[in-house]
């Protein structure tokens, strides 16, 4: 029989990377577009649909195409794969129909293909949140292939999250499951948060809040957070104070949250969790301190995926679409 | 037919509590015992027993007996209906193996009732942890019956909680999971917690830590709970500044798991949730201030089933155990 093959797309606010998947999960091909977020979601699903088109049409003859599998920036309704909300991020993006319109893009509009194709005359379309499509990769081929149960935290440009039972991230009522940042963290004490509240665990733990941190405790306020990291790799006393309070409110964060879900997997993802053990070393200390007796041998382990565990993740919707 | 009954035990630190259940969840008689908690494990058992057995004796001629649904202090196991781990409040209680001794007090013991008593020629035994029971109670016939899912916290003598999804509690890989009161609490920060850490929600939001909060404050350190309570009631400054503070932590927590879990339902039970609008205006005041924008329009309910609750929650782990 030929092989069934998917397209995983993790589109965010700077990039749209996608991939040629295979039902066992080999990637046959990658490639990637910069989002024209500027222009408005029309001009984002024109990208995605052309990225999509493209992968697809390198997909070698004789496979089965069963389509589209999406991990996208906003709060994303799983069911009728749309857009509930985004942020300024993505001007435009809250309320775009994502099944609809890439189906529309991929069989009568600009990046039409063949119906023939597509294993049903034209494309599955499965969307979650990119943070979802993440976790959902790591749990199949990555990290925490194989658990009942893995509750992902990304510290990165935010602080978000997914829980996955059985295979299936929680979306919860509103789709909006998953937004670990906000929760009350005693570090961020008084610091605004993105979300327009205060003392919250993405106002010191995100990869912006290290920079501004930096700055706010008289720092060189024109440095980026990769540069705040260079200073404390080389000893400087401020920087490395400003990681290591990351490090622990993302260690108190962690230990609340293994407390509240006891995940068989604790997954850590996020450009932070990638900057070594200047964050892992006062981040594990603050974990330890803060799990409860039972969990104490438990411990936050890394992402292994990098780039590719959203598109599996993503590709995975389709793949996996009995148990979703 | 005849009516399928279940004697539904809530097994606590200071008292035992039961009830005889129908399948649609009528209560046909009640019965406690207070919970000899010194005298060890045994006396523990040996007092849940001889209270089902009141109850089960109780039950009308002609009707079906299926068992005993325990909802019990600790950390239990709910496969094995064992006790993973306990505090001091119940010495010894850690590896009780509840099924396996509460079958044998029921059947050979002291408390061995006839086998045709029971559908299957003897009592089916499940157990859960209390707040577990009190969730799913809720669940079933109280302010979250037919949620697809709920959160509950309680804020009591500690500060806990439940997840349920589709009707059943998320236990987690230790049976862990719903220890929501240690999860970082900025209103807590430096105050020494129960499990031996600090900053933790239960240090500032639980019953216990109210009366602290007082005496700590400068307040009549012999002064209870419910006494600080009167006095913030009959508008002492002190004595409402420490409610008001244990009532933003709790609604600041709630906000972040609602943040985090989304649940259909979010639930509020325990002796603080029933002080009033002392407790509930300032907590709901920091429940709309930290959640997300999507969550504005949700609001934290109370619960309705009081006592009732985890004994009617343990006897559905009998009834519905197809869903378990």
């Amino acid at each position: 029989m030929s092989q069934a093959l998917v397209v995983g797309l993790d589109l965010g606010g700077t990039k749209i990377a996608g991939a040629l998947v295979s039902h066992d999960g080999r990637i046959l091909s990658r490639s990637r577009t910069a989002t024209p977020a500027v222009r408005g979601a029309e001009a984002v699903l024109d990208a995605a649909a052309a990225l999509a088109a493209q992968l697809a049409s390198s997909a070698p003859t004789g496979s089965t195409l069963l389509g589209i599998g999406l991990g996208a920036a906003g709060t994303i309704d799983p069911v009728t794969a749309s857009v509930v909300a985004a942020t300024d991020t993505l001007p435009g993006w809250a309320g775009t129909q994502l099944r609809e319109e890439l189906t529309r893009a991929l069989t009568t509009g600009a990046h039409a293909l063949p119906s023939s194709l597509w294993a049903t005359g034209s494309p599955g379309i499965e969307a979650v949140n990119d943070v979802h499509a993440h976790a959902l990769g790591e749990a199949w081929l990555g990290a925490a292939a194989g658990a009942p149960s893995t509750l992902l935290v990304a510290f990165g440009t935010g602080v978000g999250g997914s829980f996955l039972t059985e295979g299936r991230p929680l979306t919860g009522a509103h789709h909006v499951a998953g937004h670990l940042g906000h929760l009350p963290s005693v570090q961020a004490a008084g610091l605004p948060c993105s979300c327009g509240a205060h003392s919250h665990l993405e106002a010191i733990a995100s990869g912006p809040a290290v920079a501004s941190a930096y700055a706010r405790r008289g720092g060189n306020p024109g440095l980026d957070t990769p540069a705040v990291f260079a200073l404390a790799a080389a000893g400087d006393p401020l920087a490395t104070e400003v990681v290591r309070t990351a490090a622990l409110a993302a260690g108190e964060a962690m230990a609340g949250l293994a407390n509240a879900f006891d995940p068989h997997v604790l997954l850590v993802s996020g450009g932070l969790s990638e900057a070594g053990r200047l964050w892992w070393e006062p981040m594990l200390v603050a974990y330890r301190e803060h799990t409860l007796s039972s969990l104490r041998a438990t411990s936050p382990v890394a992402a292994t995926l990098g780039g590719d565990a959203a598109t599996l993740g993503a590709a995975s919707l389709l793949l996996h679409r009995a148990r979703h």
